[in-house]
């Protein structure tokens, strides 16, 4: 055997171990009542924060090898924990305590003509798993979500955060511990490397869902590999359609809110798409303000004709229109009608959140039933789709798939559900 | 190239194109109305009756083919057709007719404290992959089901019904024309034959979501194999137990009608098993009766012992608690307790279905809350988990996977969902 075969063989039964105890520990968690889940993520937030010398010790050691490494400032940024930032991780877990429980909602039910008593009623998956990069508050937003929903987790995070990740896990097993609940409902698979992570994607029948958070690379990867079920989530290439009847002043504003409120998220606005017909009273205003944001414009031969000075400005090509930027770029396109722009979106929108800026409500008719999305937004930013803002509570991520949940994910998509059916002889003729 | 290689890629480019045409036909499909639909699934039943005897002489060649290929008279029945059978299934879809439109269902909505005005609401999925055995009546269920859920269909049938489903598409395809929808909302990728399938299999991107129907063998092929998400029916390892304290009389009739209903079917019982304290008095009952059936019991040292004369009997091996027999055979072993019944139902249960037989509230409790199943059933047959039989109106199929559905799955299992959100310019501070 070669040593990658070995390090996989050795990979797969130690994973299969971890997820069956995963799946064990689970069954302690199924038919655990709200109150004890609560006491177990106060436990949790308390214990980070009890902890946070050690956690931020164990976090040094993987900021000094990302330094080493050369990681880019950003990442090192997305990396770095201190007692601050471990109180805010801690508050997520004590605002997860104050959602409701998932677990145990009736969606629906009836008494049938024969007698029989029906209910569909929503339980745990059993084991959720995730794969995600160097983001140690990951660890514990999953963590928190999975056990508020019933579930256990196996983690695989990214191999930079991998000291505070162990020290993280540990913290979080011992507070469940301390609360009578298994440890194992929280548990790595770092050990093994990336080869753990090939190993969570085999694990068919131990992991009932893969969930993984990161760059499109990564997700991507995870999609086409895993033979678990996967929730794909994130890539978003989000369009701003601003339509030839529009209020511009606020669709200025809502497409420049759109992209630069924050540029590294899925929702942010990538395309600008204008029809011609409001080319010349929208195109130069929301030029001007994207040269005041320090936007980068990628724009075709009509978008060049209205560019102010000062504005970065290059002319965009093929690429531009598939790209997800993630910065303060924004390609730019005119076109001759409503058709054209949702050709265009079909053609490159990942199926994230598509936006139109219009006053016209057959063009708003037209845009909401039309095209196919996790979200459609009508006169608002594409930043608000989010589970936060849709006041869903806390968010595992925003599913771009059709399969079980699409659009903001939380605590009711990693469940399941389970139709119970009471009797009293009842026998088909 | 090999020739198989060549079929692959001939097939990959041939089914692309097919599902291409299916996405495009499906946006007409999307925004139609009900009545739009209830009238072509009216003309769509219409059109079989009336090209009956096209049909079924090409339904024919299929039944010569495989009485010359040796195939079983089960398959035989399977795969025939009649005016009569032709009827009853035409008849199926102006039952779907009837049933309300899951398209546009407004799911959850709010409005929120900035005044956004927030809906999920139900949508198709888009394109629908059917890979299924041969029976011709699936061709048109399958069809009659994407059509009211506002979905494409791209079916890959049996190679044994080929004749059959080539002449069943054909006229579907062009009962739609009439009707004005695109022919392209049906159609089928059996003239790539198995290669067909394959490419059905990883047209990620193209097929919006393939439902496998047929033998665990299919099933278990396509939920390995296939890129394109998948929805796994209809395996079911499903068992009665029968509780300490329990109405014998009527765990009796339970048992018997779980086993012999219908026995080719995946909520039918394959596994008994009786707590000791109800052998004594449960066993002779529930085994005489089981010879009046002509069930072959697979039983263990316990049941053995109360085996009547004229059953027949043999010993259980560890291979008859995995079966899924589909047949008049029946596994029976005797627990100590609760908990080893479901030690058992975790070890061996696909998921599907399980039955407790029981007076006692407290066993009760346990077995539905410790479970985890698509069904369970307290004092009642295990075959009512069926969608009719559970008022849902007509099923593609019983999930016995937990993400997306689980459970008999209906019209609404065949959409998706997406958020729209009205404003008024709200952008995210």
């Amino acid at each position: 055997m070669t040593d990658t075969i070995a390090a996989e063989v050795d990979a797969d039964s130690g994973v299969a171990v971890i997820a069956r105890a995963a799946k064990t520990a689970s069954r302690a968690l199924a038919t655990a009542t709200r109150a004890r889940k609560d006491a177990a993520l106060h436990a949790m937030a308390d214990a980070l924060v009890a902890e946070a010398p050690r956690i931020v010790a164990a976090n040094a050691e993987d900021l000094d090898r990302g330094r080493a490494g050369g990681m880019k400032e950003s990442l090192i940024d997305r990396l770095a924990l201190d007692e601050a930032r471990l109180g805010t991780i801690a508050d997520a877990l004590r605002e997860l305590a104050g959602l409701p429980d998932p677990v145990g909602e009736v969606v629906r039910g009836s008494t049938l003509p024969n007698g029989l008593r029906l209910r569909q009623v929503r339980v745990p998956m059993g084991v959720v798993g995730m794969i995600y990069e160097a983001r140690p508050n990951v660890t514990v937003d999953a963590a928190g979500l999975a056990l508020k929903s019933g579930n256990a987790v196996v983690l695989r995070g990214g191999s930079a955060a991998a000291s505070s990740n162990e020290v993280i896990v540990d913290v979080l097993g011992r507070a469940l511990a301390r609360e009578g609940l298994p440890g194992e409902l929280v548990q790595s698979v770092d050990r093994y490397g990336r080869a753990g992570a090939v190993a969570l994607m085999r694990a068919r029948g131990l992991v009932d869902v893969l969930v993984p958070r990161g760059g499109a690379d990564l997700i991507q990867t995870v999609v086409r590999e895993s033979q678990v079920p996967v929730i794909e989530t994130g890539v978003g290439n989000c369009h701003v359609y601003v339509d030839a009847a529009v209020d511009v002043d606020q669709a200025v504003r809502i497409a420049v809110n759109s992209k630069v409120q924050r540029v590294g998220v899925c929702n942010a606005a990538e395309t600008l798409l204008v029809h011609r017909d409001a080319a010349s009273t929208f195109l130069p205003a929301v030029l001007e303000a994207m040269r005041a944001e320090e936007v980068v414009v990628h724009g075709d031969d009509r978008a060049a004709a209205a560019v102010p000075a000062g504005l970065r400005f290059e002319p965009a090509t093929d690429a531009d229109w598939s790209t997800e930027y993630l910065s303060k770029d924004l390609a730019v396109k005119v076109v001759d009608s409503l058709d054209e722009a949702l050709e265009h979106i079909r053609a490159y929108g990942s199926g994230h959140t598509e936006v139109i800026c219009s006053t016209d409500t057959r063009s708003v008719q037209r845009f909401t039933t039309e095209l196919d999305a996790a979200a459609l937004i009508v006169n608002a930013s594409s930043r608000f789709t989010d589970g936060g803002q849709f006041g869903l509570g806390a968010e595992i991520g925003i599913s771009t798939q059709k399969l079980h949940a699409r659009g903001p994910m939380g605590l009711s998509e990693l469940t399941t559900t389970t139709w119970i059916v009471e009797g009293s002889g009842q026998i088909r003729e």
